[in-house]
């Protein structure tokens, strides 16, 4: 084991600052209770921030899928058509979503570490013009790529159908014009560029999506929307217990947010990513994503020829106390994944390239000594 | 406000203990690690214990109400019958998951304050043979009683039909043999006597019950057993990310509980639960529940005449530091609820019980002066 601080470079959960460890670290309060109402009022109104849109953002305590199920649960009923976008493993989780609901799946698949056009959707759209939801991936962090939502939203706003999008993984990360690009519903989830630990999960929904909530015939309770908006509607609270601790956490961490200012935070993402690619090509490694779709929130590097990518995952950790994600279903041992969202520091970054050079070096993987240290100076001056 | 540290005896959330607290602020570890497989491990073992159970104990990432409709998902199709006792609010909670599934709601209600007697539930077995599933309540906190799970397990046990508990309340304050009794299914949720925030529910299931899961048309995903089931059995994890942070805290919470013994602290409770009532008698309140069936772990107690509930609430909390809950739904304003689970120390009762006589005082109730603290204090030696 090493000496340094452990660091976490995953695609969720991601390090807290302190401001949310002492907000986790505090007596708990009880939730009726005009001390807990002004919380839950400060987080309504830092959401919308966040969401980019003036429609109440839903908290669920849940992770993120639960999300992403009350989505599909509110939004569909037994026999209606869906287009689900399918560039990873999560994009093939709202198709297993779907079709646990009955709901027909018209996949419209892209080749892993690429995502699919908006003119493909067009298509697929015309192509099918029963689809009543369109299901799409912000950040999908199986693979490092980031979707094209602000595209998809302009074909999808012609037709009837809702665009829904998972931005469990890129909310706060990536830019997600919610309502000025005409996106109907966003699904996030708290441990990733939120900075909390996992367990809270939110929804936001359009008129034009809530058109079709109120005729969904699917079963959902503790998912219910119209159950949520009643309740939040008549006396801002939420109809089951929340989450209470991560929510008095999420406040600090929208503090936190709006002091380093969400235009500031993109930027940061960006030029973080833009480092760690850098640094991987110049040890002579392969990214995972194509160039034109790569993410802010995480890095897909393929593992080079001769290289166990499980040792080289189980060594970061283990002799450098540096966590990176390994690659998951079909990609396990192909790629590693070296996040960079949420309160993930330049710091952070340069151990862990630090780690992998001599992680690389130790597998076998021969490259000019000290070339990931150097190319990471150049972007994060 | 107060100078003394506030208290908190509600019915859920519970006051978190100084090692579930430490362990809510400590940097967060990912959860694919063989360092969280061991906490994972470590908490699977524990909540055997509490269960009383051999079979594996599920988590789910959310709050009571999930853990509850994962019951009802897993277990009912459309069109089938369920027994639904209804002595309360959480009873009634179990009427409208089924509703939401479209399961045929057979109602047996108690009056509130009561609770339906094991031969009410065979008769109405007898009259409704095509029952699939009875649905009870370990402790129905709205009312402050304590159901007859172990009557309930013996009838329902010579029929087809599974036992389904909420021991969201109950569980670790009142005694619940799962297994010994022979109950089906018990569900649980973690800020109750687990003395954890809330966001963490649980969920067990026998093999009898199990024969209704792997029979179920309901849609389901995230709250799906036979997932959790498949995940654990290959590879001892959870399908979805945990809430890491509870689960983490939930070692520790466990680690008091294996510590005290789950005997003492039932023992605890039920003293704790009659000093409150002797006091509150001793007041000239009535007791809001039968006697025969007072739960351990929250006393309901009438508010008396010519004095206003909501304000005897604001005042115990605003001028004294401690927070207790009022009556939901038709009984707000007539009842007030004083807990007794979990953390709860005989410290916190007698703040509670020297605050309610100021309070009730100021209200104008007359009682012979300090008759509470003193009856307390007869039992709480």
């Amino acid at each position: 084991m090493t000496a340094s601080p452990p660091r976490l470079l995953t695609p969720g959960p991601t390090p807290l600052p302190p401001e949310v460890l002492a907000a986790l670290g505090q007596p708990i309060i009880h939730h009726r209770t005009p001390q807990f109402q002004a919380v839950l009022q400060e987080v309504a109104d830092g959401l919308k921030g966040v969401f980019r849109t003036s429609w109440p953002v839903y908290l669920l305590a849940g992770s993120g899928t639960a999300a992403m199920e009350a989505a599909v649960a509110n939004l569909c009923s037994r026999g209606d058509d869906a287009l689900v976008l399918r560039a990873g493993k999560f994009g093939e989780r709202w198709g297993e979503l779907c079709a646990a609901y009955g709901v027909r799946v018209i996949p419209l698949d892209a080749p892993w570490g690429r995502v699919p056009s908006p003119a493909q959707v067009q298509q697929a759209l015309r192509d099918h013009p029963s689809v009543k939801g369109v299901f799409a991936t912000l950040c999908e962090t199986s693979t490092g790529v980031v979707e094209d939502i602000r595209g998809y939203a302009q074909v999808v706003q012609a037709t009837p159908a809702v665009l829904v999008v998972d931005a469990i993984s890129g909310l706060g990360a990536e830019p997600l014009e919610t309502e000025a690009w005409g996106v109907d519903v966003v699904v996030a989830g708290s441990q990733k560029a939120l900075m909390l630990p996992p367990g809270l999960a939110f929804i936001t929904a359009s008129p034009k999506a809530w058109g079709l909530i109120e005729r969904s015939t699917s079963p959902r309770y503790y998912l219910s929307l119209p159950l949520a908006k009643k309740v939040w509607d008549k006396e801002q609270d939420t109809p089951f217990t929340p989450a209470i601790t991560l929510i008095v956490a999420l406040a600090a961490a929208l503090r936190v947010i709006r002091q380093e200012g969400l235009d500031q935070i993109l930027e940061r993402h960006r030029k973080n990513a833009e480092a760690i690619r850098h640094a991987a090509q110049a040890m002579g490694l392969a990214l995972y994503a194509e160039p034109s779709c790569c993410s802010r929130a995480v890095t897909a590097v393929a593992v080079p020829p001769g290289v166990d990518g499980k040792k080289l995952v189980k060594a970061m950790r283990d002799q450098h106390g540096i966590t990176i994600a390994g690659g998951q279903s079909e990609l396990a041992g192909k790629i590693f994944r070296i996040a960079s969202m949420g309160h993930i520091q330049p710091d952070d970054i340069r151990a862990a390239i630090a780690a992998l050079e001599r992680v690389l070096g130790d597998l076998g993987w021969t490259f000019p000594t000290g070339a990931g240290s150097k190319a990471l100076a150049e972007v994060l001056v």
